[in-house]
């Protein structure tokens, strides 16, 4: 037993840190491998809470769910599982109620904790779960996914989709404590890394031009850790200075305004990542169109979406005019920043990117777009 | 048409005024009669949207959401009502869902203000929506029942029920304003009326022994604005307070554990009224077995809600053991605070109220609650 232990501690090297500071919350950030599964874990964990409720998908159960359930067993404590269907299609109302419902039925009060551990779709539900239950439980985040790592994890935001839309409802929720560990990439498919490329190629657009350069440059054995690290400053500093600039927030949309219009259009079932990366490439074309951005750094975003060989394509079903219907079920938001612009690769002009797009060009643009991909993928061949 | 603008003008006299000033929100409190249908009301609503939600229930919409609707749009304004069935057993996460796909069919956004009108009920449920749409949009309320403006509308706590028990998801949520409009209490049913005075009578009995005795003394003829007033002051105190003392909060409470389990095993027939006033004997009942409180205000106390004709009575199918297992469900809280106690009328002592009822005590008291109470009101003849 004590072997066990030592052991488990043992596994837990070293670690970046950072802490998201915000008026009302600190948020540790652990970046490590192997920081789960160890004593450090556990007991930290057990400050929070004396019984643990791990949310968790059908499929992150299999590979680490019940392994994590079964350690917290093991360390005597009490925990269970509860595992929702994978998928952005599942991450509703309903889904959240039954939950609830699991959570309700095993007497599980303000005294619990709860731990997310999944990707982007996990853990936006798991904290709108936490945010709401009781009037709100702690929360600790594991994510497993690398678009989860450097995004979903960071910043409060909960939400559930609906029929209408994308993250339509949900809260600002942090956890006490963001848990990066890279075991769990070990078993992420290729898609997945694609995905998380996506958010990571972002944060070089609209960020950090170096960062930008090296995943340019280099398409293959990056310093993932390295990686992570950069993207979750990005994103910290920009969430801190979120609390004194306006709404300096709205730049991390950058490629989300149309990027979840098509993930609606097609039901969910094209992925973020590819959703977005469509999404970035529109956003800087009509940054172009605007004149706000040069020709040339157009090009080598939309070459940069080609190098990590995203699909970029959507339904033949999906017309101009259906997205262009879709975006406009947001137009009447007090300020028009559907689309964040950009003048160069690596930084978004605060005064620029607010200004509103023109219908006409907003329309061509979209003409554009769907002869451009909304085919079969032979255009990339 | 200048006419109707000075007679609109022309209703709105006189107010008492608080602020409740917390940490992250300050939320002022107008309590006078014909507050509202004044343009007053309407240009405060216009700094905060550009589209009004009113979110009310089936019966208040009758009497005054649809003059309000009326109002708003002879006045130029995009506004609608959103009304929802009337009673506590409709407070659900389904019901929530409902008003919340009303509002995405609409392509309400984040610039739209939620004007909550109506009872404690449509008052959680309208603010719990605010809180999660668009991860939350303004919201003013504007309670209409007696009992809604001393209680439900201060203190940010929303919420919906579940099979499992009351109010266990919500969120902590404030308006932008709370407007206390007297005029809404002309209309207001007999047993409303003895509902709001469970909450009146229970400030008395935690926090003011002076507003106890007045409404010993005189049953009837009250200045509602004033007792209002009180009210209002006393819960703000408590709700400030709890910022700084550590769930100091909890005290507002009194009578409510047994009050909740009773309206949840009789499945929300029992007003909250009639729950919580048989809860507050049955916690000085405890506190004078506990030998906190003295048997002469625990009689004081009990003959007070005989006075104001509380039936004090509740079905005969629900047992000793029923209640005790419903209380048990929220046993495994980290601090045993179920039973607030008092020690003498008109103050609790904060080290005293926190401490564990003895179950042997508790499961007595229960037989004596059940014994006394428990059967058709010819007891109270």
């Amino acid at each position: 037993m004590k072997n066990y232990i030592i052991d488990l501690n043992f596994y837990n090297i070293m670690s970046k840190d950072l802490t998201l500071n915000l008026k009302e919350n600190n948020v540790p950030i652990s970046i490590g491998e192997n920081l789960v599964f160890s004593l450090d874990f556990l007991n930290f964990c057990k400050t929070l809470g004396n019984r643990f409720v791990i949310i968790t998908d059908q499929n992150v159960e299999k590979l680490y769910g019940e392994k994590l359930n079964l350690f917290f067993q093991n360390q005597h404590m009490d925990s269970f599982i509860i595992s929702i269907p994978a998928g952005d299609s599942f991450k509703t109302r309903e889904t959240k109620a039954l939950i609830e419902d699991q959570m309700l039925q095993k007497k599980i009060n303000k005294s619990a904790l709860i731990i997310a551990l999944g990707g982007g779709m996990v853990l936006d539900m798991a904290a709108f779960v936490a945010s709401t239950y009781y009037r709100g439980i702690p929360l600790v985040m594991v994510p497993t996914s690398l678009l989860a790592m450097v995004d979903a994890s960071i910043g409060g935001k909960t939400a559930v989709n609906t029929k209408e839309g994308k993250n339509l409802i949900g809260s600002y929720y942090h956890p006490k404590k963001i848990f990066i560990d890279l075991q769990f990439l070990k078993t992420l498919p290729k898609e997945e890394y694609r995905n998380g490329f996506s958010e990571i190629i972002k944060y070089g657009i609209i960020y950090d031009k170096d960062l930008f350069s090296s995943l340019y440059e280099k398409t293959q054995g990056h310093d993932l850790e390295e990686i992570i690290y950069k993207c979750c400053l990005i994103k910290k500093t920009i969430v801190e200075r979120d609390e004194k600039e306006n709404n300096i927030r709205a730049i991390l949309n950058f490629g989300h305004t149309l990027g979840h219009s098509l993930e609606n259009l097609e039901s969910y079932k094209i992925s973020h990542g590819e959703a977005i990366s469509l999404g970035m490439i529109f956003a800087s074309f009509l940054s172009v169109k605007m004149k706000i951005l040069k020709r040339e750094d157009f090009f080598k975003i939309f070459s940069m979406f080609k190098k990590y060989h995203f699909p970029l394509v959507f339904s033949q079903n999906i017309s101009a005019k259906d997205i262009f219907d879709k975006l406009l079920s947001d137009k009447k938001a007090k300020l028009n920043r559907n689309f964040v612009l950009i003048e160069k690769i690596g930084s978004i002009k605060e005064d620029i990117y607010l200004q509103e797009v023109d219908e006409k060009i907003l329309k061509k643009a979209l003409f554009w777009l769907c002869n451009r991909f909304s085919s079969k993928a032979e255009l990339w061949k």
